[in-house]
């Protein structure tokens, strides 16, 4: 079967590689009807040393159930299934407690990392425990809701697990830093549970323009100490009560600290580029900022966010501005590395 | 009048200073009958460098209002008070908020820093804000609960403010770093809000066994590695929902985030003593820990706390061992830096 690879930074194939079957009684075989290019995947795009590759990439898919393990139960051959980027086996103390990306379960983690052989760019994959990893769409493999569908598996669930961390609500000021996906997405989330006003941080226009469709109430393009300003001005002085951090840099870090309320609360989703940051009294401690968030265990939102896409509530497909097949896929990775492209939507 | 200077590290002195006086119409004067030495005073007596001194020293006071000015409405002449070791004007939007140490009025902060002309070891005080700082105490100067009614101005409302800001309830497992006084009431509200199981990390016998009787559960006496060990087999392998870092120091951060439950909460109350530290992938964002605490809005909880003092229900004032006059205060700060007294009760 045909499956991306990742040999080395800028370097992106799609190349043969043997069949995805079941190995395991709990695993589910999929053939992906659907995938993505995530953000994340430009973090190794831009630094992956030769020797860290050649890797298999996609961590987002919806495909059609193939064949099932002996002991898996909830979903079977036929179905439309979406996956989320992390594999949890949904029974043990984590998964019942909403965190299933810390699953205990010895198979559970992330695609490419803890399940290296496989991947969500390519014809097929196998999922380890399928039961409590996918969740069947109700949903034909060609509906026009599956662009929104696919971002359960990923940024819709971790712009939603940013506001959630952050603790958002009806009554909150939410600054969102960074036009990626995933602030959009954070953008409609915050706007999901009623925030009053939402600042999104963001300097393509195009990206902005959806991110005001999706809910934002200001748009601040100016970054760095300046973009600090423009938040506390429009905020009474003071700052926004969250701030969803949607990019992982340490510019963007910065940014949140400046531009949070006293007593407020950072929730970061992307990837942090760095492992020592300010944390002491000059940036976080003084005024009681609270630091949140981390890898969202989007499959404990698919159920609550599922329904708002089937009946048309909202649309968090509307980040995918590119569609290719899977030959496609390394010209993607350039596209979203060079921001011509927004979110690159494969269909294998 | 005889106060309490810092002239430099290890160089404090009991001299002669201006008379407080009443200088704003929303100050009062207060005669200080019951006074301390806190840890966070142990950080400049360990540090200070001559040009930082000489410095007016005690945030933490019990005494009786000796004049008024003629805005305050509050509290009167005669009135046994304590002063939280921040100053605030309880009607701004921070206050009403219950984060007093953020106050917004120009007039408000901390003893020492923003007020640095008083210190509560000292003979007498001016009260900036007196309406908003002050809070009246129903018993006698010399009441046997003077003690522990002295805790509400700084320690005991900083180890409930740890427990608060963490997140302690009946379900969690809470481990406490720091054998201090604010470790010891840490424990103390821990299980005041009702923690099922409170792992206390100290190696001195004498506080451990006070934090035994205030509630903890387990006693951890390992540092580092071996003790992140000990707490993870005291919880089932995973770490405590909650730690309480009551210390301040780098070893007792990365402690935290080592003894830390997966989706658990580090809450600081200790002053941190660097402004960089570990939380990207490899310590916080992973298992998304969540990092909260910062100065105790104390202020803000004492109308909560001070029943249970009164009708006996705690005992926060254990945490004194020693007692002493104003002239024996440079020997306080002594035995607390060398940890044969505890906390020093300080009698002007």
């Amino acid at each position: 079967m045909r499956a991306t690879l990742m040999h080395r930074a800028g370097d992106v194939r799609i190349e043969n590689v043997p069949d995805s079957v079941i190995k395991h009684p709990t695993d589910a075989l999929v053939r992906v009807t659907a995938s993505c290019i995530c953000g994340s995947d430009l973090w190794p795009y831009a630094s992956m040393s030769p020797d860290g590759g050649p890797a298999r990439m996609g961590h987002e898919f919806i495909g059609v159930v193939e064949d099932t393990g002996r002991e898996v139960t909830t979903v079977k051959r036929g179905d439309l299934v979406v996956a989320p980027f992390a594999v949890s086996d949904g029974t043990c103390g984590f998964c019942r407690e909403g965190l299933h990306t810390s699953c205990a379960h010895a198979q559970a983690g992330f695609w490419g990392h803890d399940v290296p052989d496989e991947g969500g760019q390519a014809e097929a994959v196998r999922v380890p425990l399928a039961d409590g990893t996918l969740v069947k769409l109700p949903v034909a493999a060609d509906s026009a809701l599956v662009p929104s569908l696919l971002t359960l598996s990923d940024v819709f669930g971790t712009g939603h697990h940013a506001a959630v961390a952050g603790g958002v609500n009806a009554r909150t000021r939410v600054a969102v830093i960074g036009d990626g996906a995933v602030g959009l997405l954070a953008v409609l989330s915050a706007k999901r549970l009623g925030a009053e006003q939402i600042i999104l941080m963001g300097r393509h226009k195009a990206r902005t323009d959806l991110g005001r469709e999706f809910g934002a109430t200001d748009v601040v393009v100016t970054r760095g100490e300046e973009g600090i300003t423009q938040i506390r001005e429009l905020t009474g002085g003071h700052g926004t009560h969250v701030v969803l951090e949607c990019v992982g840099t340490m510019p963007a870090y910065e940014q949140a600290f400046g531009a949070v309320r006293p007593g407020g609360t950072i929730s970061r989703v992307g990837v942090p580029q760095y492992e020592a940051a300010p944390i002491g009294f000059a940036s976080l401690f003084r005024h009681n900022i609270r630091l949140a968030g981390g890898p969202a265990p989007v499959r404990a939102y698919i159920e609550e966010l599922m329904p708002d896409i089937l009946n048309g509530t909202v649309e968090p497909g509307k980040v995918f501005d590119t569609t290719t097949d899977l030959d496609g896929v390394p010209d993607g990775y350039r596209h979203m590395a060079d921001r011509t492209s927004l979110k690159v939507l494969i269909k294998p």
